[in-house]
């Protein structure tokens, strides 16, 4: 099974990697990380660079395709290539999916209009103007379109996949593989639960960056 | 802040990408991936490959280092140089950390001689043998070394390294940026947890391995 995890500049880093991690884990998987161009891609931060193993012309036609957000997105919201690439691959997919802002960009390819998907908490809303159904819940299927809401979300979303691509014991082995328990330190991963005065200081600093 | 993170061939992409997604948004922070040689390493699967950026000689003492795992650590259980790195980088650290099978190379290294601190679960054992308190923790704090479980719990023992650093708040304000509100699909994430059919083929697979 060809699974396609789309990079770019300045993407998130653990967009990608957790569903790798999960994915790659499955009996049979090839997961590829593309680009357009090959070669390194630095991530947000700067301080991270993941490598693209081939072109989008090289695989066009992968079973599963990850679209992971972050910053770089935004040079992607109307990226003809891309874009084509994307439509493509959605026509013979079996899933299409994204993490956080990665919604935004298969939304503005025209791939979620009027479905049920989410995104980043701060990106619901772009993702409503965008024509789409947008709920802020964790993992969202509908249909053969698959949304993770922000960063580490990822994570989760691949293991539902896996789930339904192999089975329950298979995505049980692989969860148990990566010790995914997970014990967050604090009540602080969701808007809702978080103390108010840092999810404003995030949606200001969202704000600020226009 | 200059943090390094070791990554060597074949270890595993979110032992060392979670700790990053999180370290690398604290205030200041520098986060380098060293290895022995600059360069891509490719990780346990073949499918991704991270980006070394400096060499161990390069960054001889950073404040934070993070020993990821995977398959390629049993190359680095009796590896001169690296282990002479770490002992240089120890003795001037003010966080010496580790995911995963990282603490087994620490444990090598003579670093973790009689202290508290954890690995995967599947790697307990090897972990005792080498003269630690091995507990089945999710991340242990023992003085300035802290050790993370399987995987995953690199999240974990990052965001709970992040409050240590710069304090609660900013710490809560990272989790909340990446969206740190964990909902495995399954029950499955720990030994104590999952179904014991799979816990028990994790563990044939692992002694089929040697």
């Amino acid at each position: 099974m060809n699974i396609a995890i789309l990079i770019y500049d300045r993407l998130t880093a653990l967009d990608a990697v957790g569903p790798y991690e999960v994915l790659s884990r499955l009996p049979g998987a090839k997961v590829t990380l593309v680009a357009e161009e090959t070669g390194p891609k630095r991530t947000d931060t700067g301080q991270l660079a993941l490598t693209a193993d081939a072109s989008l012309a090289e695989l066009a036609h992968p079973e599963v395709v990850v679209v992971p957000g972050g910053p770089g997105r935004g040079a992607l919201m109307d990226d003809g290539s891309v874009h084509d690439w994307l439509r493509a691959a959605d026509e013979r997919s079996t899933w299409t999916t994204s993490v956080c802002t990665g919604s935004l960009i298969l939304a503005a390819a025209g791939l979620l209009k009027g479905k049920r998907a989410t995104s980043h908490w701060l990106a619901l809303e772009e993702l409503r103007g965008l024509g789409v159904d947008a709920v802020p819940e964790r993992v969202v299927f509908d249909g053969k379109h698959v949304t993770a809401a922000g960063v580490s979300a990822g994570i989760d979303m691949a293991l539902a996949l896996a789930a339904r691509i192999a089975g329950d014991q298979v995505a049980q082995a692989i969860q148990l593989g990566i010790e995914y328990d997970p014990q967050p330190p604090f009540e602080a991963g969701s808007p809702e639960r978080a103390p108010v005065e840092i999810v404003e200081a995030l949606r200001a600093r969202r704000a600020s960056l226009g």
